[in-house]
């Protein structure tokens, strides 16, 4: 790698750490970068800086916003607001958008309990999702953590935080396929696993 | 993919237009993104701008550099300045460096003649090449484009164009495999290409 300038060899770095990309990949997307335009280059620049300066958690669910509140959390009516939803990621929330079966709230975590990666329950958003049960409105809490370890310890935990609270907490059920991610679940799959969530 | 914020679906689209990149791994590399912290974020949108404000083509022999003449064309002695290798992308001269058997200087040409993607002679640095041959020190130019199609043809089209200027032109030998590119030989195939390198 010894001939190529350091500026470019500073960007094929930047490229490399993205997760998946090794440095083969990193180097031709760093001449990809070359190649553009400068309007476009800078296009790129100022679409990193603006997602990382402009998207922030929701107030009340924790899922990613531009506003105080999403959109999900602030509408209007239509949604059931006696039902939370929690799962880890944002994109899990996608996902169960798009069975259009759920028309409840969401809560995100950003993350699930692993004592492997040293994430225990204080590194994921489980205080703020004890803090939106206490006004009385929700009454049942729907665990939909990924149905691997991980997902699986997170949604014991938070179950035993909630039950005393005298909330019905449920969990999807496995329909979604066992040790895989939600995020790649189908639609038909996600409807059976809504449907046929269990009391814990 | 409703539910995201607009800045993170530009961050996404974004990564989605690098070389390989589908929308799913995009958007991995977009949380990754908003997972940084601010300055590492920073980091990576400068790096862009950096490489492409300040790395440009050296003015001699057209590959990638940050000052008016690259280092390999400026070095004081030690390269034979009479035999010019000519490539197509700036890794080939990489690539070539790597196997430690070449001491001439190199051309760059940004590409290959290619009929079906509408690149012609004068879309790559053909006449830049011409323009270092007037001096009388070149004596050979090794024509390394790729053994394939639009290298063979573009190798082809230069050797008509200075043979008649009585140089030694020479084609390295097909010790690459056919068909593949440059980038991926090993050392020892392209030090056989090299020493097998014949007149054309």
């Amino acid at each position: 790698m010894a001939h190529f300038p350091e500026a470019f060899e500073r960007l094929t770095e930047q490229f490399a750490k993205l997760p998946g990309v090794g440095m083969k990949s990193a180097q031709r997307m760093a001449f990809y970068i070359l190649n553009q335009t400068p309007e476009e280059a800078e296009a790129f620049a100022r679409a990193i800086l603006d997602a990382k300066r402009s998207v922030r958690r929701c107030a009340v669910c924790q899922n990613l916003t531009e506003s105080e509140v999403c959109p999900l959390c602030s509408e209007g009516g239509g949604r059931d607001r006696s039902v939370i939803c929690v799962v880890s990621e944002p994109r899990d929330v996608t996902a169960l958008e798009r069975s259009h079966e759920y028309n409840g709230l969401y809560h995100v975590l950003h993350g699930a309990i692993s004592p492997l990666r040293r994430v225990g329950p204080d590194d994921i958003a489980i205080r703020e999702l004890l803090a939106r049960l206490n006004d009385g409105a929700v009454r049942e809490v729907i665990l939909a953590t990924n149905p691997d370890t991980e997902g699986e310890a997170t949604a014991m935990y938070i179950s035993r935080l909630i039950k005393p609270l005298g909330l019905r907490v449920t969990r999807i059920a496995y329909g979604v396929p066992v040790g895989g991610s939600l995020e790649f679940a189908d639609d038909a799959t996600l409807l059976r696993a809504l449907e046929g969530r269990r009391e814990l």
